[in-house]
C-alpha cells in the first residue's frame, strides 16, 4: 500500500473512531488516547493528523457535510417526489452512518465545536428550494404554501434525526413513509398524486394511492 | 424571610443558573463555581442543595419534567384540540423558559447525566394517549392512522425544540399554528374541520377555515 494511500486510511479511521465515540459519550468527555485506540492508531500518527479534538470534530462535520450534499445530489426529477427519496436516503444514511449522525449533532448542537457548516441549516435550505419549485410548478394544492410545508418537512427531519439517535425506529423506512403518506394527500390534488411514491421512487413498493 | 422559604428560593436560583448555562455551553464544560456564581450563591451553599453537579443536572430534569405535566394537564377537551393547544403550549414555554430546555436535552441528549425522566418519551406517550382516544372517538378521517399522526407530531414537535434552541422562531406561534392548519384537513372530515383552532383554543383567531 503506498504511503499516500495508508495516511488517508488512516485519516479515515480516525474520524470513523472520534465520531463513533462522539455519538456515544458526547464531545467533551472523550479523550484523544481514546480515539486512537480505538482506531488502532498511534497518538503520534493522530497528532500528525489532527492538531486537536476540536480539528477532529470539524473533520467529522466536513464529512458528514459531504455525505449529506451526496444524499441530496441523487435525489432529482420533480420536486415533491425528489424530496420524498431524499428524506428516505438521509433516514437510512442515519441509521449506519456514525459520521453523518455525529457531523448533525456537532454542527448544530455543540457549544465548543466551531464547526464550519450547520448541516440542519443545509438541509433547510435544501428542503426549502424544493419546495419553493414545487409551488412554481403548480403542484402544491390551493391553500398550501411552500414555507409552511417546508417547516413541516423541517421539523420532521430534524425530530427523527433526534430522535432516531436513542431509537433507530425512528430511521425505518416504515416511519419515512407513514409521514408522507400523512402529508401527500394535503399537498397534492387531483391525479398528481397517484404520481408521487411516499415509499420513495426507489423503494420496492406500489406508487402512492 | 423564614429559613425554609429562603432555601427554597437558593435552590431554585441555583437550578435555573445551572439551566442557562447548561444550554448555553453544554453539561460538561460548566464547572459548580461558575453555577454558584451567576445564582449569586456561595460555594457552600451550593454543596448543602446538591453533591454533585449531575445531582444539579437531575433536579434540572425534575423541574422541567414537572413543567411538562403541567403543560399536558392544562390541555383538556376534545383530544385533536387538547393536542394542538398543549403544542402552542410547549413551543410557548420553550420559548421563554431555561429550565424545560435544559430538561429536555439533559434529559434525552446526554450520555453522562442519567436522567430518570425522558421528557421527550413523556410527551410521546401524551400525544400517542391522545391520538388513540381520537381513534377510538371516530375523529380522525377515514385511511388516517392514530400511530402515522402520532409519528409525525411527535417528529415535529422534536425537531422544533431542537431547532429553536438555535433559531427561536422555530418556537413561534406561527410556526405551530402552521404546522395545524397544514396537517388538520388531512386529519378531520367535515363539519368537526370547523371545530378545530389550528392558532389554539386560547388564541385571539378564528376557528380553522
Amino acid at each position: 500500500m503506498a504511503t499516500q494511500e495508508r495516511a488517508v486510511r488512516t485519516r479515515n479511521a480516525l474520524i470513523e473512531s472520534a465520531a463513533e465515540l462522539f455519538g456515544r459519550d458526547g464531545f467533551e468527555p472523550v479523550s484523544l488516547a481514546l480515539i486512537s485506540a480505538r482506531a488502532g492508531v498511534s497518538s503520534g500518527a493522530l497528532h500528525f493528523h489532527f492538531p486537536s479534538k476540536e480539528a477532529l470534530a470539524e473533520a467529522v462535520v466536513r464529512l458528514a457535510g459531504q455525505r449529506l450534499d451526496e444524499i441530496t445530489s441523487r435525489s432529482t426529477g420533480r420536486p415533491l417526489q425528489m424530496l420524498i427519496d431524499a428524506m428516505h436516503l438521509l433516514a437510512q444514511a442515519l441509521r449506519s452512518d456514525a459520521v453523518l449522525r455525529a457531523g448533525f449533532d456537532l454542527s448544530c448542537n455543540s457549544a465548543r465545536v466551531e464547526a464550519s457548516r450547520d448541516l440542519r441549516r443545509t438541509w433547510q435550505e435544501w428542503v426549502e428550494g424544493a419546495l419553493d419549485r414545487a409551488e412554481r410548478e403548480g403542484t402544491l394544492a390551493h391553500g398550501v404554501t411552500a414555507q409552511d410545508v417546508a417547516n413541516a418537512v423541517v421539523a420532521a427531519a430534524a425530530g427523527i434525526e433526534t430522535l432516531g439517535s436513542r431509537d433507530p425506529r425512528w430511521y425505518s423506512h416504515a416511519t419515512v413513509t407513514g409521514f408522507w403518506a400523512l402529508l401527500l394527500p394535503r399537498l397534492v390534488e387531483g391525479p398528481a398524486l397517484g404520481e408521487l411514491m411516499a415509499s420513495g421512487s426507489a423503494g420496492d413498493c406500489a406508487a402512492f394511492a
